[in-house]
This record gives structure tokens, sequence and C-alpha cells, in this order.
């Protein structure tokens, strides 16, 4: 099945945005065992009627994303339904889900709006949750050289949830056979470098007949991806486990949340975070995660050192000597967390974001970790993450995840 | 003059590499004041043949990135040399070059890196210090209707660099009075839904005359983009400002916390939150901007109903009566917020996340708003986010942020 990604989006051109639908929608028809064989991004207003004569002989499906806004540069709705020649109608259902959205929100609502409402005639309208405009499916006809057009809203909000409740059976329905997922794993391992990863494992699993790996790194998390028949990934599966089992952070996609919130539960224990220089992403990323309420208990975010005196009882002289980025400071912090929230477990990070406030001795992208436990020592350390703020702060989050998901997984913690 | 962008990689039609060189080049263009008409991804192979000849007469430059490394599926510059019937010729400074780079990697040179210093005829050679495989540019030919074709190398970090020393002045002596900056202005606008604006905007601003208006939507903002001539431009900002003096969040592209910092920092005062259904999020936000440390005092994430009582204060009466999501509650946490933190500003959110957790009086999406200052009346409110967790807690960040943003600039908040 030959299917093209065709987005609009002046934003996406101008460089305001960067297109994560086509990287999206590519990984998602990668697991249906599809490819997409080619994208293209055009700007807002009547281009796509030009790109779309051009793609039709060369597809099956179109995914169409953008462009059915209430604006005037918002064409592609009335653009296919005029190269098609189909009549446009009104449809209530829609008017009245955008009647709906506007009063839950509590804003006027404006006539503008209503060209959302208008559905070419015989396509397939696909509900829209999360957003006033529907997505529309208009079927193709083989006889005539049409392939089926998905015409989906350009917000990632909207998008995503409408691919898999509208568009992924109905692909997996045209595609049959053909979309036999290929047998897929993924290993995400943490604190192990990607060529590190490949110079150990390519030896090892490179007899093995007719699997593929794929890597993908970011914020210190490897994301190991085996292709291949049921033999060949279990062998190779069998030799990652074997290599790495304390690094192996999940054998899923999941995030390292999900993770700590399932070890939590099952656990039946909590935790709670002191953090300064993440400033509550930690707390953040685990309430992300569903489920999380039962066992998040309490998170503090004590960026002063009058706060992490005041709050986590750190004496001020130990800030004071040491300062408040330091090895005995994060200690006492997650010593201090433990004690006032009542928590199983404690999280402390205390370090330098920038891009200012680095020394010689400590640099911008210095950060101490403490880790403290009813049933445990307290585990502390010092790690550095140069790059800017925000690049700090992810891998921050990560490094302090995974050292919680290592310990509730029974790895001795070595300070 | 015409540009378009031409991306070859299957690993981006796979979603395995999110395209950042379709957005670079065309932020890059742009402050060049030129656009990026079309951009298209291929996979790696020989597709680029049809490809090209499609966007030839469409293009008065083309920019291709990928297909120039050493393995077999890397085929760009012997399709071009074919397609324009140029012969291919081994470069010696490139063949140097490449063996330098093998030799101060203590790698082993193999002969399969040789195709990479095969210049077609005429063929100007573009040096990449940060790689094996230089660049190319073929100048294009009018009469035959052949743009000029830059040849640039995949890996972000080798194109980057060769696209300020060999193409930037390239593009802009070949564009001449064209590629003057356009004036653009950026409204960054809070609470007003897209259409609504339109709506009121269009008719306002459609008489004057050359100006280009744009609009992008996310999470509760409207990016609205202005471009023209001076006078054009700034004609329509008075009109902007006229209508929306309390609802512009920034006339830039400064995220809010940008904002809150500046205006905190200039007035000399500090904010702290209470948070439970964004477990952090404000916190994090806030001290993502950079100076945010001097005006950041104190984050409290609340998730539970005792961390409410017993750390901010909340009367356990009032939990039970009222609920954890409520109105009363949530201007407690900021009042308590306020006191126990001593900072001159408090927000307080509580709501429900979902996707569980929700009744039919208080649906997941509701959350609650309060805001306290030190000289300044209790504000709350009740807003309705429904949707997936991740979107409801950005969007409660943005009203948080925003609420505060509004008091800062003087506006008062109305309960």
């Amino acid at each position: 099945m030959r299917i093209e990604v065709i987005n609009t989006g002046t934003e996406l051109l101008l460089g305001k945005v960067v297109n994560t639908h086509a990287s999206f929608l590519g990984q998602e028809l990668f697991k249906l065992g599809l490819r997409v064989q080619r994208q293209t991004t055009i700007p807002d207003g009547d281009e796509i009627g030009a790109v779309l004569k051009e793609a039709f002989p060369r597809s099956d499906v179109i995914l169409i994303t953008g462009g059915l806004g209430p604006t005037n540069d918002d064409l592609t709705r009335e653009i296919v339904a005029d190269l098609l020649e189909l009549e446009l109608h009104p449809d209530q259902e829609i008017l009245d889900h955008i009647e709906t959205i506007f009063r839950q929100r509590g804003l006027k609502q404006n006539r503008s709006n209503d060209r959302q409402a208008m559905v070419p005639d015989g396509a397939v309208v696909l509900p829209n949750p999360n957003g006033t405009a529907p997505g529309l499916l208009v079927s193709g006809n083989v006889e005539r050289g049409i392939p089926h057009l998905f015409l989906l809203p350009g917000p990632p909000r909207e998008l995503i949830p409408m691919y898999f409740s509208q568009v992924k059976e109905r692909l997996v329905a045209w595609a049959g056979s053909e979309a036999m997922a290929p047998l897929w794993k993924n290993f995400r391992i943490y604190g192990v470098g990607e060529s590190t990863l490949a110079t150990k494992l390519e030896p090892l699993l490179g007899e093995i007949e007719g699997l593929e790996l794929g890597y993908c790194a970011r914020l210190g998390e490897v994301d190991l991806r085996l292709i291949g028949s049921p033999e060949a990934v279990e062998k190779a599966a069998e030799i990652i486990r074997r290599n790495y089992r304390r690094q192996i952070m999940t054998e899923s996609e999941d995030p390292i949340e999900k993770v700590i919130v399932e070890l939590l539960s099952k656990a039946g224990e909590t935790v709670s975070t002191a953090e300064s220089c993440t400033g509550g992403l930690i707390a953040s990323t685990v309430t992300d995660a569903s489920g999380s309420s039962a066992v998040f208990q309490q998170g503090y975010v004590t960026y002063s050192n009058e706060s992490k005196s005041g709050i986590l009882g750190v004496p001020a002289e130990l800030i004071e000597e040491n300062g408040a980025v330091s090895d005995p400071v994060v200690r006492a912090m997650a010593e201090g967390c433990l004690r006032v929230s009542g928590a199983d477990h404690a999280i402390a990070v205390s370090g330098i974001a920038g891009p200012t406030g680095g020394s010689k001795e400590k640099p911008v992208g210095t950060v101490y970790l403490g880790v403290a436990g009813k049933n445990h020592p307290v585990f502390s350390g010092r790690y550095f993450f140069p790059g800017d703020r925000s690049g700090f702060k992810l891998r921050t989050v990560r490094l302090a995840l995974d050292h919680l998901r290592q310990r509730l997984q029974g790895f001795p913690l070595d300070s």
C-alpha cells in the first residue's frame, strides 16, 4: 500500500515549528508494517490542490495534516471538495459539537467556526474530542485514480488521538496481509552510550539471521529496537538481558515515570521529592503517569537556601560550609524530605542549570543526586550534564528516576 | 527566488529521526527574507532523480540534504551527475582530506569512502571540516531550466556549519534586493481563540496594503504573526494593541515564563506555587527561565489532602465539606502558600487531570485556580480543559502563569 504524508502549514516552512507529525506518522505506520513513501510540506493556502494532483497517481492513501481550522488560510477541506467535484454541506452534529466546546470553555462562539462543520458529500466525519475541527475521510476511487484521503487536524493533541481512534484500524483493514506488524521489541536502556552498546552487542547479535537492529539515543536513555522473526528477536533479547540486566529500564516503550509508578504501586510504597535545579520537573514527570496520586506523597521545590533549611531542615551551617550544590547538602535534603513527608522513598537534587552560577570547581551542568529510603542507606552521587538549561533538567530527571527504579527493582545503589 | 528543500533519508520517513534540517533551513532563509516554497522527504536511494525532475520547473534553488555518505544507498551525487549529463572525476584534495580525518580519528580507512571524493564536472566543492563528505554546488542554467543545486551532508553537525560558511552568502548574492529581511512582528495572545481573533481582526487589518497575517494556536495561546513593510506592520500592531491590550502576553516569541520572570525582577517581587493537579509543572516552567532563582521563592506539590492541610494550613473541614478540587480550597491553598513561603505572590491550582477521578459535577478536566498577593485580593476561578492528562497540565500552567502576568502588569483580576 503506497502511502504519502502531506503537511500543510506556513509555520513548518518558516521553521517556527518542527514537523513532529511526519515522524509520528512514520513511526506508527512502521509498527503496522507500512511505510511512508514520500512526505511533503507546503504552505497554508491553495497549493494543496496542485500537490494532491501530483500525488494521486503515486498513492493509495494520502494523510493530510492541517488546514482544517477556522481562518481564511485553512483551505484543505474546500480544495479537496473542489478537486473531487464534491458539494459541501453543513453537518448538524459537528455544529452542535463546536457549540458545546465553546460553551464548556466559556468562550463566545463566532460564525467563522461554522466552516469547520462543512462536509464534502460522501465523506466520513472523524470525531475530534480535543478540538472544534473534525477530521474527514474521503474514500478513494480506484477507477478514477483517486486514493483514500484522510484530512486530519494540525494540532498534535488533536491529530494523535484521532490517528489511534480513526485512522489506524482503517489502514490495517485496507492493507490486509501487507499490514502484518513485523515482530519487534524495544529495550529502553539507561546509562550506557549508544556506541558502547553497539560495539558490545553487534558482535554478539551479528550472527542471528534476519535480525535488524535500530538505535535511538535521547537524554541518557537508548532505545534498542529489534526487528525480525520471533526466534531471532527472542534470541537477541536473551543476550541483551544477560548483558544489561541492571541497565534495562523497561522492555517496552513506556516512559520511566510509568515504570516507577507501577513499581511503587506493586510495592505499596510512596515517594516524595525535594528539588532545586529541576524546579519541580521530577514531581511533574512522576505525576504525568496515571495512578501516580496513590504513590506520590509530596513535592518540595526548594530553590532558595532558606527553604532548604526551613522546609527540609538542612542545617544552615552545612549549606554555608559546602555550598547548596554539594554532596552533604543533597544527602540532607533527601533525608529531610523523607522525614518531613513521611514517604517510603525520597529523591533530592541540587545542581547548576546555568547559564550563570558555575565555578571552576562546580561548572554549569554539575548536579548532585540524593536517594533516601526507609529501609535503605542514603545514596548520593555527583554528575555532569553540560549543555542547555532544558536539556540539563531533562537529563537530571531521568537520572533521578532511574536511580529510584534501580532501588525499587532491588539493585543496591553504591555511593 | 523560488527555493525548495529536499531531504533524503529513510530514517526520516520511518520517524526514527525528527526532521530538524527542514526547520533549521526554514528559519535561516526567513531571516534573509527568503522562503522555502516546498519541502519533500524521500527515502535513501534512487527516488531523488524523479523528485528533482519534478522540482526543476518550480525552483531557482534546491537544497538537498543527505545521500552523500559512503554506503550504497547514498546516491545523490551520482544521480545528479547523471540527470545533468555531467562526468564525475575524483578530486585529490578531497581524497587527502578523507585520509587525514581517518588518521586523526585513529580509524582504518576503507575504500568505500573514496566515492565521496567524486565531483561532477564544473561543480564547486564545499569543504566539510566536520566530516568526510564535502558538499557540492552544481550551478544552474536558466536556458536549460535547471536551478542551482546545493548537495549538503545529512548529519546536522556537518550541515549547519556548511550552511553558514558556504550556502548563506551565495543565496544573499543571488537574491539581491529580494533578500532584505522582511519586517515582521509576533504577538503572543492568551485567552482569545484563533477564530475569534481572526473574526475581529481581519476586517480591521484587511485594508492595510501588503500585510500578511499568520496564526499559530497552541494550548490557549495564539501567535499572531505580522509580515510586511514597516508602515504596514506598525499600523497593524497599533490596531492589535488597541483591541487586545490585556490579552497580549508579549510582543515577541518569548515564552510566558520569561515574561513572568522579567516582570517579577523589575518589580523586585517573588512568587511561590502550590500545585495539586499540575504536579510541579508550574514551578518547573517558571524555573525554566534563566534568572528565575531570584524571583521564585518556593514550590509545594501538595497532591494529597494531608499535605494541603499539613503544609499549606488548609483546614481539613474545608476539604471535607467542599472537596479538594473546589473554590474554597484553592483560595485557602493560595493564601496558605503566600503565608508559609513569605513570597509576594502565590499561585495555587487544584483539578482533575484524569483519566479517573471525575464526577458529573466536576468532570475530568475541571480545574480551580487561585492567585494571592500581598497587596491584592485573592482571585479564584473555575476552568475546564478536557482532553488528555498532559494537555490538561500544560493548559493549566499557561492559565495560571498568564493570570499572574496580568496581575503583574496591573490588570485587576476579577473573581
